[in-house]
């Protein structure tokens, strides 16, 4: 098992201000479900849309590909054809996609590790279901 | 300046399995940029629903009150009402939701330190146009 340390300043975000909400935009599309599984699935190298799309297993064809052009729209994947026939297609991560894999590997590692805790309450929740 | 460590386990999650299709679902819940917002307003301390709304800004009553209820359900959040004339209702992390603030930090502080070269990633792609 291999660990990895990330330093994180715990410092200066300012929930307000505009950089924050900047750093909101690039969350709500980095931190999305599908985006974090291609990630994940990338880190291992390019692959082909097919094969990320078994690997993943229950991403459409049409979210697979909205998915991976975001991701290609922030830079962090390059999207490469090979004049085959059929034509390939690669994906594969560029520096900055795998500088994210260790953030995400440390979301996804706390969401796998509180994943009963986090069922839990949501049982508990929604069997109150008085709205309160 | 405070520096902390997160200790990641970068083996074992599987992207194509249950259990990672779960993780992912919390991740979507957990990674939504105003889940992201209040989670590190929270971190300060317990604040009234007015004062997350001024201090986040930009966000609806109704978007607020949606995100809060998530997390809520999650148990990352507790909601206390006090029966003062007006009612005061104060929102607080759980012991969960205060775990989750080192790696949702990690993920921030990358985004933070990466938004030029993401916004400029942006700005070649839309430019492209041809949709290649």
């Amino acid at each position: 098992m291999e660990l990895r340390h990330i330093e994180v300043t715990a410092e200066p975000i300012d929930p307000g201000s505009h950089d924050c909400r900047l750093v909101g935009s690039v969350l709500s599309r980095i931190g999305d479900k599908w985006s974090v599984l291609v990630v994940m699935t990338l880190s291992d190298g390019p692959r082909r849309f097919n094969e990320l799309k078994r690997i993943i297993g229950g991403i459409s064809q049409r979210m697979l590909t909205f998915t991976l052009r975001g991701l290609e729209r922030d830079g962090l994947v390059t999207r490469t054809m090979f004049p085959t026939i059929p034509p390939r297609v690669d994906y594969e991560l560029t520096d900055l996609g795998r500088s994210l894999h260790v953030p995400v590997m440390a979301l996804g590692t706390w969401a796998f590790a509180h994943l009963p805790e986090i069922q839990e309450a949501r049982s508990r929740f929604d069997r109150r279901g008085d709205g309160a």
